[in-house]
């Protein structure tokens, strides 16, 4: 029971070339051909996607014919978030995505011999505005990576027993807030909340003390089962679109004083940030890999085979205002405990019905080795093992001013593609709070 | 610093009479006006309102131009939700809750004496089918039963000290699952799952054995602040819509497993039922009461001073498949340690956008003594005292076939009004599970 048969499709072929050029470390190669949705510079809403720094303004590429042949609604890119597109399912995606890479083939002169369209087709990345992809539906975040729950449970429980009894059974994850989704580049202001500072009997109220990011990935689903169904694991490749970086900011010291008995809250939502080019499963095909062996054994409806992990580097760098930006964790996907499918699988288990545009977010991806850590909260030991920055400061946890950057990309000895960035600044707290 | 100001709503004078027939033990007379959804025996689609077991189609009503003077778009009734009307604000909701009343005031003839417009406009309770009144944007379910807490800590913590140092300083809340709010009427399938039996080591997947309901409220609000922005407690109240009843289905056994440490999610996300008519914070002014007094006194931020909360007279019933129901909770809304102000004030202190038709549920409503409590894990205290249903047969949780109806209704010496039924039946886990 693969989970999904490696379907040959040809938009991921590597030795394809376009038109557009593309610098070898760009992460928007012609085998990548993410979705997102921008504001061209003649404030046209649009969904589009892109070629090296080139975005191609998808809805005038339908308008001016040339997905003839293609089954798609007139207004189908006309939109301002990309949700009826995903509904419409695999087919749809990959036939658009198809006939994408034909287009800006090098060889194909039918659009880049016409200058008159490629002015009303192609915006240099500098002259549009990325928008939020989709408007979320529900908002799961998984804890699927055994380091990182490992970490989190040296930290705050036990370090001779840091996992709880049912991680290795179950993929452990909680209902997240979808309103404070928002675009990478929008400003995190620093919540306030409660918080009870340790030894100490006081309970205040004011901006979080210690503000963190957490480097995630998230999947984005179309609608899948009807309510009371489940959802096979060999069929759930089906019902997943793409995936995105996703940053799950987070208050330590609210987190703390709120989470018992039902998990996270406040301190998680006033804002999660995602990447503006939803890369889609597709395009990631070539860089699955093996998980790592999972003992003891699922159970029936979790079970897997085949490569169903993905290879995919990621970085975090914080850069203070006005100063150099420094790595503060390199680690990879490729080590998360529980797969995409497995998340989802879980998800739909008790017949809960998956819908389009909801995000499923990884959880924390860290790594094994310390330098491969996806929160401050871990990299620096929970404030005990400050970092330095470039210019010489120390960090905890965030200052406001810094901005947080994830960067994500594949590669294997053809190609290169990626995420780009999501990145967001820390603001300081809204005055009077 | 009151929360607000118990204005002078026409609507409700309790002296109003209607020209439609209502009983003395309706919980829809003139001084309701509750806002909801249906499909007539046309097939048309309408938002609507009911007085006694008359439904009203606020559409036809609008297009025959009873809403004349008010500011209203031609479409704002010809949806199928109630979200554009929401959105519109408080002084839309007032202004169409006041005409509605006057329009059908036994002494305005408008209406009353026009046979043809009657028969365009009203239909009989038999005769229309109701809807989900709103498309849920993001769903919380607070926790803010003292009682219900506490039972809940005894029997799975410790009876000595079963509230968690937090409780009386902070509403708990967790995010909850949106996809699966479903209206009353709506089948409840058992959700499979994995479980770990007491005292076995084997985890197991399949139908939970112990289903729950959780009796609730819940409330539901009109978009309010930006994004990094809070809500002034005193400020909360313009940004209730209305009230209905929830059912908070719960797989006891699955929640127990997984809720370690990220708090409730697939013990509680196959399905959460609400009642199919809003009633409006307006028709519920005259039920105000003194919360329990509050010890530790709140920060500031959660601090409120008048009648904050709700004199709602709760039931839960259930009632076996063909057979007599029997009532198993009867308490009130009244006893909630946090009202629904701090529950919103909490929700938005950390800068978390408050949305237009998201939904705060209010944890199980549990009362002081036994018989008022809201859930069968405390009523029958985690299966240790079954109780009888009428036929005889012995209830720990609940069987495949059990319908539980939740009922609620306001009264004082002038007036009754109420929130109808939420019913769900029980139906056997789908084959193959």
């Amino acid at each position: 029971m693969s989970n999904s048969p490696i379907v040959k499709i040809s938009a991921n072929d590597p030795k394809r070339k376009s038109w557009i050029k593309v610098n070898s470390y760009s992460d928007f190669p012609i085998q990548n051909i993410p979705f997102g949705v921008f504001i061209t510079k003649h404030d046209v809403i649009t969904i589009g996607t892109r070629i090296g720094k080139t975005c191609i303004d998808l809805a005038a590429l339908h308008q001016l014919g040339y997905f003839e042949g293609v089954p798609l609604t007139e207004d189908i890119f006309m939109q301002d978030n990309l949700n009826d597109f995903i509904d419409d399912g695999r087919k749809t995606w990959r036939a658009v995505r198809n006939r994408i890479a034909e287009i800006f083939d090098e060889n194909n002169p039918i659009l880049r011999d016409n200058e008159k369209h490629r002015e009303e087709i192609l915006f240099d990345e500098k002259d549009i505005e990325m928008l939020m992809p989709i408007s979320v539906n529900d908002y799961t975040d998984f804890y699927s990576s055994k380091e990182h729950a490992t970490n989190v449970g040296s930290i705050f429980r036990d370090p001779e027993n840091p996992l709880l009894p049912n991680y290795l059974h179950i993929p452990i994850g909680y209902h997240g807030r979808s309103s404070s989704i928002v675009i990478s580049g929008t400003g995190i202001r620093r919540p306030a909340g409660q918080r009870k500072t340790n030894g100490k009997k006081e309970i205040t109220f004011g901006p979080t003390k210690s503000m963190d990011f957490e480097l995630e990935m998230a999947f984005i689903t179309t609608g899948a089962n009807k309510l009371g169904n489940t959802i096979p694991i060999g069929e759930t490749d089906q019902y997943i679109f793409g995936m995105v970086l996703l940053n799950d900011w987070s208050a330590r010291d609210i987190q703390a004083w709120e989470y018992a008995p039902l998990g996270p809250f406040l301190g998680k939502s006033f804002a999660t940030s995602i990447s503006p080019w939803i890369v889609t499963m597709d395009a990631l095909q070539p860089f699955r890999v093996d998980g790592p062996e999972q003992d003891p054994k699922p159970l029936p409806y979790l079970r897997q085979t085949g490569k169903n992990n993905y290879d995919i580097n990621l970085s975090a760098s914080i850069k203070p205002k006005g100063k150099q930006e420094a790595v503060v964790c390199e680690t990879n996907l490729k080590h998360m405990y529980w797969s995409v499918y497995q998340q989802l699988a879980h998800q739909a288990s008790n017949g809960c019905n998956i819908c389009t545009a909801d995000i499923y977010g990884s959880g924390t991806i860290s790594g094994p080795e310390k330098g491969s850590f996806g929160s401050m909260l871990e990299i620096t030991w929970n404030g005990k093992e400050p970092i330095k920055m470039k210019d010489g400061t120390d960090r905890k946890f965030l200052k406001n001013g810094d901005t947080v950057i994830l960067r994500g990309y594949c590669k294997n000895d053809k190609i290169r593609l990626g995420f780009g960035e999501c990145r967001g600044i820390i603001k300081k707290t809204k005055e009077g709070i």
